[in-house]
């Protein structure tokens, strides 16, 4: 078997069979199977496609190309959530205490940011003292312990994905929705979890831009999972405006302690409780989402999902007293804030715009490794559908020393990421059902 | 500028400017593009083509990569010639000389082989002694001296192309016509010649399979050498059986002799013919294919082309006793021949089968840098249109040591070479006009 023969065949969309698919995977990792093959040929792939044997064949691949974790003597029912990423989107950080406070243990494994703000583990470590890089048995002890843990992938599961995941990021090939799939799934079915959801998310502030991509997404997911065994529900979101009101690292844990004390917005609600319900139900925790809701409501009322949190935060090497004193935070010392030009109403409120505001300000980074300034971010004001009188503020920008013109280019992307109208604009629900 | 930008705009089949070439070809000369990037990028070419001006764009920007060489104080017509490739083609051999003898001066750079059988490179080294690695100062003066010179290509010399050309072998994408015209244009302008005639095969024994394919690329490449102020002119040739009589490298060249001898067949004449008449015709030397017809056949007559031979084969450190004595050449010790089937006429020579028998037997190579038997090959006896009678010799197959499965593989392909008819089949012209 040669790798050229097999970009060939792709390239004139033919059908690969398994063995090809782990020729390829195995050697890249091995070396006999070099970059420049693997981008030809995900390249041939964005254009003739994978078919679900294949993109099955490709997603068992990545799992078996490293370490799969059990967590069979803790519980049957460890649940893990994904999502494809959005602007503003702390679900995690607010779901797992949450899920754990009720019961369910959970293990979360998550990435840093590559595009224009940070990851889930770029977020928490914005809290002093945070330790995201947990080794297997650190991670799994204090499920055992606390009922949840949030750790950085470690580099020996799916490794493959890993690195056709690099290679995907700097060719152009990352659009395609069965590599896309791929390497959701295997991460999930490899970090051992029973109860998956995924959060897939669509518009101008994800990468998938349309429902209906988003739907044969999802889709493809929970048939590729069912075929190797494994549970997986989806949800479906928007992200045409970014979620909740902070977007910024730190802002992030804010907003998500906040929403722990109970001072939530409620399209950040509307989304936990999606996703917190579909887990309790498979959990047998919950009969229906009226059931979980309730659940969900009395452990942020009664305090314990956020000492939970608290918990996660402790046992992670974080400073606990930030529940309490925001001043422990890095915020930014500098504030502008963006003001309305009209009476009316916000019709658009532009996630991805708002997101370049932010990486323009330190919240994200260009490459692995750049440095991110956890205290650059903003918080929104005014989302869709809101009244807005002219000079009121829509949202406020914060930052540490910055040059001068990134400072103005994000006021403009600011400026330019609010729409008005003069008459109520119709609020397309947040999560497709 | 950032190369996924570039690989992106491509994958939408957006048309590139002349920066975004030049920033790809100078890059992964320097670097800051990877061969990943590049193989990502040249499978999204072959999906959604180059334009001329692209194509215009990447052929300078190749050309631009390293050194060019001149030739205007020697001459001004300096006559240079490629062909796609092809099984059997050994024209470069009997028109060098013949044209140094006719008082064209001929710069000649060749490839080695990397498909069946040996490039021109290969065939020439099978001359005991003889080297094709001349210094440019060398080739210069080789050519100042004698008129002619036949050398490899030096790594200098459009060292992007060498660097892509490499990808895309082992990437499956070859098979472009932008991508081919690119090559070779802008290797044959790099020369530094004036007077450039390519050799445009079509057929199973070419990569290009059909005419309309082959007259495209041939237009493609007049027009790009038109828009870098070259004037190239094309020959479309026919490659459905090999040309000539002999393949295989020593044989090749054997033949070669003896055509400047007067003993030829008469396909290889005429290419030959056509070939040198744009040539003499465009060094105004000739003023029509008939003038060029009888001078061509009067070097031949008088010895001068063969004279011609042997003065590069001795100023290239060749041992010019080949000439008079063919067993100072190796070749294969065992013979195997290969006879009719059939009475009736041979109604098909499959050129590729022809070439894969006498790659088994040693013929060409697997991989840069692999070993090369000279001594294997095979001899023609019967081509496309001749008559045949059951157990008459259609072939005869030459090899040395190999092991018994190849043999009888290569016996095998030789077989399946021919076919058969009971009418005499009709015979396309070998040349497209």
């Amino acid at each position: 078997m040669r790798a050229v023969d097999i970009i060939q065949k792709k390239k004139e969309g033919k059908i690969h069979t398994k063995e090809e698919i782990d020729f390829l995977v195995k050697g890249l990792l091995d070396g006999t199977v070099a970059d420049y093959q693997m981008t030809a040929w995900l390249m041939a792939v964005y254009f003739k496609g994978l078919n679900e044997d294949e993109t099955a064949y490709l997603t068992e691949s990545f799992i078996n190309s490293g370490d799969i974790l059990d967590f069979s003597d803790i519980s049957d029912r460890v649940a893990d959530k994904h999502s494809t990423g959005g602007v503003g989107d702390k679900v995690t950080i607010v779901l797992i205490p949450l899920l754990a406070a009720l019961g369910v243990p959970c293990a979360k494994l998550s990435g840093r940011g590559l595009g224009y703000t940070g990851g889930t583990v770029d977020k928490l470590e914005s809290i002093p003292g945070f330790v995201c890089s947990l080794k297997d048995e650190d991670f799994k002890e204090q499920i055992k312990k606390i009922g949840a843990a949030i750790s950085a992938q470690t580099p020996n599961l799916t490794p493959a994905d890993g690195k056709i995941y690099a290679l995907r990021d700097v060719t152009a090939t990352v659009d395609n929705k069965s590599l896309i799939c791929a390497s959701v799934v295997s991460k999930k079915i490899a970090s051992g979890a029973n109860i998956i959801v995924l959060d897939v998310k669509y518009g101008c502030g994800a990468f998938i831009k349309t429902k209906e991509e988003a739907k044969e997404l999802a889709d493809l997911m929970i048939r590729t999972g069912a075929r190797l065994n494994k549970k997986i529900s989806a949800v479906i979101s928007s992200m045409e405006q970014p979620l909740g009101t902070h977007i910024g690292n730190s802002l992030e844990i804010i907003e998500s302690i906040e929403f722990l004390k109970g001072n939530y917005n409620k399209d950040l609600y509307e989304i936990v409780l999606e996703i917190a319900g579909y887990t309790l139900i498979l959990s047998n925790l919950a009969k229906d989402f009226e059931d979980a809701k309730n659940m969900m409501d009395n452990v942020i009322k009664s305090g314990a999902a956020l000492e939970k949190l608290k918990e996660i935060i402790e046992a992670q090497g974080g400073n606990p007293d930030v529940i309490g004193d925001y001043s422990l935070f890095n915020v930014g010392k500098n504030k502008i804030e963006i003001k309305a030009a009209e009476d009316g109403y916000v019709s658009k409120l532009d996630a991805l715009l708002i997101a370049k505001a932010c990486k323009l300000l330190g919240a994200g980074r260009d490459k692995k490794g750049d440095d991110i300034d956890f205290g650059a971010g903003c918080i929104l004001k005014k989302k869709t559908g809101d009244t807005v009188k002219t000079g009121e503020t829509l949202l406020t920008l914060y930052f540490n020393d910055i040059k001068d013109e990134k400072k103005e280019e994000a006021v403009q992307l600011a400026k330019c990421a609010f729409e008005y109208s003069k008459i109520k604009p119709e609020i397309l629900s947040l999560i497709c059902k």
